[in-house]
């Protein structure tokens, strides 16, 4: 299988640095092919603006979406762009690795997203028209790809425990697993997490090592989040979730399929 | 009182554009005083890198979060960061405007969190020991200001509503709110969203704009988002929430205060 990291740490001797090496060495050992984008090595371009575009659809005034749009029919988009959304095609797992930063990505990963997510490539996909808004959640352009988020987070584990002070893990971790990998249809994983990533001992490297080991052997075959897909009949037409769905549950929970629950509509 | 708009879009002429024009006029009209980090204008950098830093402590090995230790004390910021900060601290209300981009901020603003919220600035402040675990959430750096995210949304209300698709805008915006803004100890305001920001119609925009400078009006008045201190008795030594606090939430509503419950420890 294909396997795509997409790798965002200044210091390539860096704990992240050390995963990725780790990734790539198990997983071609198993007899995947990876690719990794490291985006400091590349000095990715984080910020989207004009520049993104070849031609430029309304030059007077930046509507970015509207570029991005008639940038990926057009096949103008900045060549970095394009090249990106090939890996991305051409994998059928995709790693991100990453510190946690600010309880979310650091802003060069953002900036992937913000520029390589095209209209038309991962949003503004399929009619938005009627009960349907959209092929997302769960379909979409990315549908049939595995995604696993790998991260370095400083503080401790019990600070994202269910009532850390941080807020819970998988809520802190909601925008991206559900609203960035889930969005254009990957299949995600529950996260890999090194806490108290700061001066790691040889020994805790080698726990950590192992775990990590661990979770790229079930990259394939490992559960996923049951997250609901916004077209498998559980949401109304405002894409509300339906009465009697998610019982006893509230904030994020509630995009978790339950057991005992109506089965979503089959995928088309 | 001092007002520091920090703006995060490509295009001046856009809604994000014309927001923070209403805001300037609104504000200063009023007798503040206003500041404008116009991210994309400045070309800001977005990307956290060793070239934060003037003089390195380790020069052999990038650990970000200690160069920035060393450089916050030692005055060796890079003087973009130093800049942004002392706008921080001259600030008595902190506006973010931004395009809400894969339910977080353009990678532009990400990076200046990224960048400006130093250790020993942001995050590291306070003793890390025993029962307390840094001047954070509620205390910290960046107390007694006000924080006011205003953001423009391409989706709808609903798809954000307590039980729509995309997540409770509360929890989508958790990570910014609680994450990034209380953290060094400024009170949150509940955001101003505009929906369906494509294309305003005049007459949308006069309502948008009535409903911001009403916002505006309120800046230094409208209460606060009830999220509990840290500090304040409501945690544990481990930064979980003691039992009995928050009966019946879960998730991010869990660190809201709730009536009826015990009240906080005074500030010290």
């Amino acid at each position: 299988m294909n396997v795509f990291i997409i790798h965002a740490h200044p210091e390539p001797r860096s704990l992240n640095g050390a995963l990725t090496a780790l990734a790539v060495e198990t997983l071609t050992a198993a007899g995947h092919a990876v690719e990794v984008s490291d985006l400091y090595a590349m000095g990715w371009k984080a910020v989207a603006d004009g520049g993104d575009f070849l031609a430029r659809h309304e030059p007077e005034r930046l509507a970015y979406a509207d570029e991005s749009a008639h940038a990926f029919r057009d096949g103008t988009q900045a060549a970095d762009v394009a090249a990106e959304q090939a890996k991305l095609l051409r994998a059928d797992a995709v790693i991100l690795q990453f510190p946690l930063w600010w309880f979310s990505m650091p802003a060069i990963l953002k900036g992937w997203f913000d520029r390589v997510y095209a209209y038309g490539f991962a949003y503004g996909v399929g009619p938005h028209e009627g009960e349907r808004w959209g092929d997302r959640y769960g379909e979409g352009t990315l549908r049939g790809r595995r995604a696993l988020v790998s991260m370095t987070v400083g503080g401790r584990e019990p600070h994202y425990s269910a009532r850390g002070v941080n807020g819970a893990l998988e809520d802190v971790l909601f925008p991206i697993q559900h609203g960035t990998l889930f969005y254009p249809g990957m299949s995600v994983l529950d996260p890999f997490v090194v806490y108290q990533c700061s001066r790691l001992s040889p020994e805790r490297w080698e726990e950590v090592a192992a775990a990590y080991r661990a979770r790229l052997a079930g990259l394939f075959t490992d559960p996923v989040i049951p997250y609901r897909r916004q077209n498998g009949g559980h949401y109304d037409a405002r894409q509300v979730l339906k009465p009697g769905l998610g019982a006893g549950e509230s904030g994020t929970r509630l995009h978790l399929l339950r057991p005992g629950e109506p089965p979503e509509a089959p995928l088309g």
